[in-house]
């Protein structure tokens, strides 16, 4: 993740997990190397059941490629599969083997859609947290009305410390530097009211520790969930509870609203006119809020650098995750954090709690 | 709150905080009356600046009338004044005053669009909590694919104990009772996953209690944030953290989509003509996903029903608040809240925590 060079950036695609299967994965390898999200200097390793792989690979002439190799990986994650017995029972599974080719430096970053909580706890164990980071965060790029977000941690840790929270806010600063290209990213504290004193013990002392930060964040204070999606900040810190019942719900409401329009308009001969002329901006709606879309999202705070793609994700979504992943290898986002993060602990232990 | 009866209920409407003012509160009370929500046996208080009042009231014809009495208050609650100033500042506040009536048995709940935060803080020390509840709730009606769910807390206590949490699972159940009409409210348990052992020791904690009270509660289990707009369950529990972030955030997304909506159709001849065939479903839409049309959050677990509505509620949204309020009289919601928690605390007792 440090070794951020014109000589390029190798980096594995975990090609099992995703809903779509390994046809899927393939075809987003093909279609990165098409578009040049995967450059001439860079390196993809493919991830899997290697026979089944190359099979499949044959169908796209883009793979036959020295930049393209593939490693054996004999088992997959499933779904619904428990954290605990992916680590006990999977080791040769493919999130397993391309998360240890990370740890030994044959790759630079992981991209996997599978299963986020065995890809959290398994990143967790295998790669260990930076110095100075107790647990890592999720961070996912959010629509909004203009632009985008960065929502963190959206399920890592759901009972975030004040001080995670802190950590949270600065590797979130990172990341919206290296993936929306904002350089002095303003971040902002999700509560439920945004005078002093409101929001409970921990809000407050995380409130406290991030003013004390001073110029190494640019934090613009509390704010309610109706400012998320104004132009108020461009990284919203939360625990990973709130953080991911806030996606999940939104998620819903997408595919409920989807099918509410989508039924009304089959019902009615009026609306299905005005719904086909109204059809391109349907379905701009629909991919500006649809969460998979920005497909991605780094587990921060680790040795190495783990994407995590949604589970249903399709080629546009895998790819996606892939340029994320190379553009925070390019930012050297991994020692930035590193660095970060020690500087933010020296400010944390000499700040004590305000009563 | 416990004296329903054919005699009628007596309710006040503290018709001073809201963001339309006196003017649109009073309407709401003509139209109250004029729908038959104020039935000819209640009586409805209005309490605010008398002389305003009455000479609002002039224009409305049925608001001459025995059921409608005048009460006056010398100042208003604003909507950004610190609960602590108006609990020492605005004791003569139509706020304060409702409450006092409250508390004195003069009416049986109070409607108000004030001031949450000042609603809640005042609220709980006018009346105290009930016997074995150790917070309020505010509980929200939420719109969802069919009908409609209970969300709470929405605000009131941010960081909740699992006993907390449990009791706001009993008072969400016998409200829904009383507001939706389901006669064995569903209840879920708002986490980031559905397995046993997923969300942290709260979460776990609050699980094993809702299953240990067995036939007191129609328990699901828990629930994922998409689920909760699909049909499985009437109840959504969660502290005044989460529930709070999730309605502001919903609340936020509702205006943008409509702000997007607008700015593509104006900007496109296209869609102009394809919005106004479909004029009708957007309308249909927005109103359905606008929390505050909903208008009314009882704020629950108090000795006294306090029905919180939206600030910028129109008379439509109050009337709907007043309704909701005489609802819960006339289930005698008070009185069954208050044996639930004392025969849910004594199971609680019961329960060592599993290690």
């Amino acid at each position: 993740m440090s070794q951020a060079s014109k000589t390029g950036h190798i980096v594995a695609l975990d090609c099992m997990g995703g809903d779509l299967g390994p046809s899927e994965a393939i075809a987003a390898a093909a279609l990165a190397i098409k578009e040049g999200v995967i450059s001439p200097n860079d390196t993809l390793v493919l991830v899997g059941h290697e026979d089944n792989l190359r099979m499949l690979a044959m169908e796209h002439r883009g793979l036959k490629s020295p930049r393209v190799i593939f490693k054996h990986a004999n088992s997959v994650v499933g779904s619904d599969d428990a954290p605990m017995t992916v680590l006990k029972s999977k080791r040769d599974s493919s999130m397993m083997v391309a998360l240890e080719m990370l740890k030994a430096g044959e790759v630079e970053a992981v991209i996997s859609t599978g299963n986020t909580k065995a890809l959290v706890a398994a990143g967790t164990i295998k790669l260990r947290t930076m110095e100075g980071a107790e647990r890592p965060s999720l961070a996912a790029i959010m629509p909004r009305k203009e632009g985008h977000f960065i929502l963190l941690d959206v399920g890592a840790n759901p009972e975030a410390t004040p001080e995670q929270l802190v950590h949270n806010a600065i590797l979130g600063s990172i990341y919206a530097q290296c993936s929306l290209g904002v350089s002095n990213p303003r971040v902002g504290l999700l509560t439920v009211g945004t005078e002093e004193g409101k929001g409970g013990v921990r809000i407050n002392r995380t409130h406290q520790l991030l003013k004390a930060l001073g110029s190494q964040i640019n934090y613009v204070g509390p704010i309610e969930g109706f400012d998320v999606w104004g132009d108020s900040c461009d990284v919203v810190v939360t625990d990973g509870f709130t953080g991911n019942v806030i996606l999940k719900t939104l998620e819903g409401l997408i595919y409920m609203l989807r099918d509410l329009i989508g039924s009304k308009v089959k019902r009615n001969p009026v609306y299905l006119a005005g719904g086909i002329a109204m059809f391109p901006l349907l379905r701009d709606l629909k991919g500006k809020l649809k969460p998979e879309r920005y497909g991605g999202a780094p587990l921060l705070g680790l040795n190495g650098l783990v994407m995590k793609a949604h589970g249903s994700s399709n080629r546009q979504g895998i790819v996606s995750a892939i340029r994320l992943g190379l553009e925070a290898l390019e930012h050297g986002a991994g020692k930035r954090m590193q660095d970060a993060l020690v500087a933010t602990n020296t400010i944390i232990s000499q700040t004590p709690p305000e009563n």
